[in-house]
């Protein structure tokens, strides 16, 4: 599970059918301080993920396929949680590590 | 799933047989700003992505071995959609990053 | 399985319900020296690591399926155990390296 | 599944017992252009693959201990096809991104 | 499966019961020429391997878990092999390369 900023959503007219009327959206995984951290992921939202928020995304395939009601989609990330806090913040992190 | 650009195509006359017939697809991921990101993925194309596209590619293996019909199959990335557009585009994001 | 190093809480209001409860922890996969190596992961705890505290992380879903009991939950990274000791220490390490 | 160059054998007398008479290759997973990416794979071989030899690996874990014979293996990478060619060449693709 | 080695051995007094009386190990993915590649791993080891020695590691969680004999065991990562050698040697890669 990461942690990552929406930063985008896909369109796509040719597509596995099982994706027909969900949101695909592009997650780069951050770290705490926000920074990006490898490669961005595309995910399923049906959490209504606003753009730039940040969320915690998941590879389990099994639940995303029975969010979108379908046990033979390929699909593989989806966001499970909209993030509002991360605690301590940044700077109590960066005093942390001095 | 991975945003990805599609860069070759691959001829392997030795190779499993489920293969035989399957268009191998060199796929780089990449963010949304189009810069290669992570190690390309060989994957299968049922949806006729021309070179240079930019397609969703996924990891799930049990739907790509219902594609090329072999259970058995060591396949595992398949394309599963050519991206026709990316919402906000890239200026959006860079103006939103500022 | 990765060493890490904990490094922060996470709160969602919205978020998949198998998590209600549970202790999201922002996870930074760490070398033996402490330096940080690759991506952040959200894992659940369950052993109650302290901030910054060394832990091992594990990607297993079925058993963090089982720790949330949901066996439909999309988790998937779960501390599996708090670090007391690495030996050799680090200084060991570096003067086999010279 | 990864673009891969064979870069060496491996010889390991202590080992699980269902690799027992396979070739152990090291894989080095490698860009359109040959170019190293990411960390390099322990595929097993049943293809013949020669040294420096281009090749396409798969992380099919239930493949590969079908190739093995012993449902019970822990083997997780096999090499699924020697490559013959990519096309288009290194050079038409160097063209595209000009 | 990855070729890597041994840096150290981790000490939890808090972990899941399945790793009673396991040796956990960290392990640090290395390229051919001995080079860390990578995100070191937390593997089991019942192979007895040796501080610095070179093994392979694989991710298969259903054989890490039948080693430790917990089906339920959250074990990913397990040694499946001591390195005796590798070849051709490095100096032989470098030559290629040239």
């Amino acid at each position: 599970m990461l942690l990552a900023r929406v930063e985008g959503n896909l369109t796509a007219t040719r597509k596995h059918p099982s994706f027909e009327g969900w949101r695909l959206v592009i997650c780069q995984p951050i770290g705490r301080d926000g920074s990006p951290e490898g490669v961005p992921q595309v995910a399923i939202d049906s959490l209504g993920a606003g753009m730039h928020q940040r969320v915690v995304i998941s590879s389990d395939g099994a639940a995303a396929r029975r969010a979108v009601g379908d046990e033979k989609s390929p699909v593989r990330w989806i966001i499970i949680g909209v993030v509002d806090e991360v605690t301590p913040g940044t700077t109590a992190l960066q005093d942390a590590k001095e």
